[in-house]
């Protein structure tokens, strides 16, 4: 069957009154409805409304506060750990970033350790706003164990995605990458529908390659290029579950059958604010070559078009804000079951 | 023929004397001699004292400066433009860092970029000066092209290669990964031996897998990740080259056969001060537990150590501070012929 699609802001909407009647505020509830409807803007339905469920059931067992508070533990000019206080981590994420550009503003860059924090959604998100302040953004966040260090079969980092950003006289360009060859929530939904994986996707809880998703998802996903995946999952747990005093590898909660334990998830964010370092125009005008040399490079077979980092999902957001974005049915039927449950009238 | 075993205090006196004959003040040409060395410990070859045949022709061209000189160009609390003045890459490396490290000790983080510099060696060892003073360490060079944008064949940036450093309680955790497969230095490498090279590290320039070194070296490496690895390298260049001011892509000249004009590389260097964070102490313990558990966790078959990144460096690193550094021959013949050419005394 296919799916239906909705209009974005309704979506938007709908999401928003379903945190305000679970105690979110409304203008917070605004920013955490708008995220994870961007994730769905964007493609990336992993990270959009289909996780509503799972984020209202830990507002409603109160794992997760429906309260934002936080506060600065540590505070220098380009430096600051902030505890989350357990708050959504989409409001940790919005606040953190809009101090690191506000302190890039003035000092030349700023870097953000949070502790304390939940599932933030997806880093680009926070990157972009970086970007569209005229600055570089990066941030990560760290996730329950699903890469096994190089040389052992057993999980112990997550698929802690780093996510950088730039502006231009377009939309910015931006990467938003797990350090793994796929997310597993691929081999989960390829499990879910009875189909194989490809080899090197992931492998056994015994650290053997395997095709059979339901295999892959009792295991690990591979890192890229072996060693260096890991090692660049391990080091975004250092920068954001050891350095900011959130937990880390195995020690992190896991969000979908822990609502007793608040998780304590870290993120970091940096801003560096282009016009400290070089004139912002010229940045744009450089950044524009790149761009125009790269997507005049000549194409591999069967290929109609060059992209840069992004730039497929900034295309989807476009169309999908003017079309609608299409949600499967069974995220659809969460969606309603949700409106009854909390007591917010279905207007999709 | 076995490598000889050279004393790394001997080979390091050389090969200063070497760059003080070329015009190089003393403590300067002992900079970058010891990070030539230092990558020679750590069995990173590529970046060792086999590349004293091209340093020395730079300076004897004076395509690079022998004398160092850098400038701040624009100068924030947190974030710096340094203009490298064409200076020895290594020199001007080793002043950013120094720089990074004492502002963050202020601010608490400091971003550097760095334009009109030259090949810099092993990132690694700027890292670990910021690892070494109890902070993060992070930096990235660009280099001339040899990945193609995924979608293409045709290279447009370089394996530019990014390090993370951390301290503990022993020796750094230390990530240095080039965003490709392989470094293009093993491609050529093999089609000197004749050898052929595994599916999956090369593509031929025609954009087709290959295991023929000679098509490979012709060609381009494979990113890791594919888009992921490409993005990363695309994103290492707007901040080493297209934030610093530097030349980026294909812009960027060649070390190799250029020996007119300067090659305008750019880096990026950053120091995150942990004290400003968590407690420096506390920082430790928590990283120490990660390294316990790492070490602990059971090992795929045939693997008798579970290695933290960069720690197969550093324990080649002490081996070879006692044992000596293995030189091939054709590399002891190179510095051999340097001495003659440039009249300094053959001690090795």
């Amino acid at each position: 069957m296919p799916a239906r699609l909705i209009n974005w802001e309704s979506l938007r909407a709908y999401c928003q009154r379903i945190f305000m009647s679970l105690g979110v505020p409304e203008s917070e509830a605004l920013v955490v409805a708008d995220c994870l409807v961007d994730a769905d803007l964007c493609g990336v339905e992993s990270h959009g409304v289909s996780r509503m469920t799972v984020y209202s059931k830990r507002l409603e067992t109160k794992v997760v506060s429906s309260v934002f508070r936080i506060v600065a533990e540590r505070d220098y000019p380009a430096g600051l750990t902030l505890d989350g206080c357990n708050s959504m981590g989409m409001l940790v994420g919005k606040y953190a970033m809009e101090k690191c550009v506000e302190r890039a503003r003035v000092n030349g860059a700023c870097f953000i350790a949070a502790n304390n924090s939940n599932h933030y959604g997806m880093a680009s998100y926070y990157v972009n706003m970086a970007a569209q302040a005229g600055m570089i953004g990066l941030s990560a966040t760290n996730a329950p164990p699903n890469i096994a260090p190089w040389g052992s079969y057993k999980a112990y980092v997550g698929t802690n995605p780093l996510a950088i950003a730039a502006p231009t006289h377009g939309e910015p360009v931006l990467l938003d990458m797990a350090p793994s060859v796929v997310a597993m929530g691929k081999v989960i939904l390829a499990a879910k529908l009875g189909k194989p994986i490809p080899e090197g996707w992931a492998l056994t809880k015994e650290g053997k390659p395997t095709t059979d998703a339901n295999l892959g998802k009792q295991g690990t996903v591979v890192p890229i290029g072996g060693p260096k995946g890991y090692g660049l999952s391990l080091f975004m747990d250092v920068l954001c579950g050891i350095l900011s005093g959130a937990q880390f590898g195995p020690y992190l909660g896991n969000m979908w059958n822990d609502f007793v334990n608040p998780q304590n998830v870290g993120h970091f964010f940096c801003a560096i604010d282009i016009s400290k370092f070089t004139d912002l125009e010229v940045f744009k005008k450089r950044i524009g070559q790149m761009i125009c040399d790269i997507k005049a490079l000549p194409k591999n077979e069967g290929i109609s078009e060059i992209f840069l980092p992004g730039e497929i999902e900034q295309r989807r957001r476009t169309e999908r804000k003017a079309g609608g974005i299409p949600v499967e049915d069974v995220v659809y039927e969460e969606l309603c079951a949700l409106g009854q449950k909390y007591h917010v009238e279905f207007s999709l």
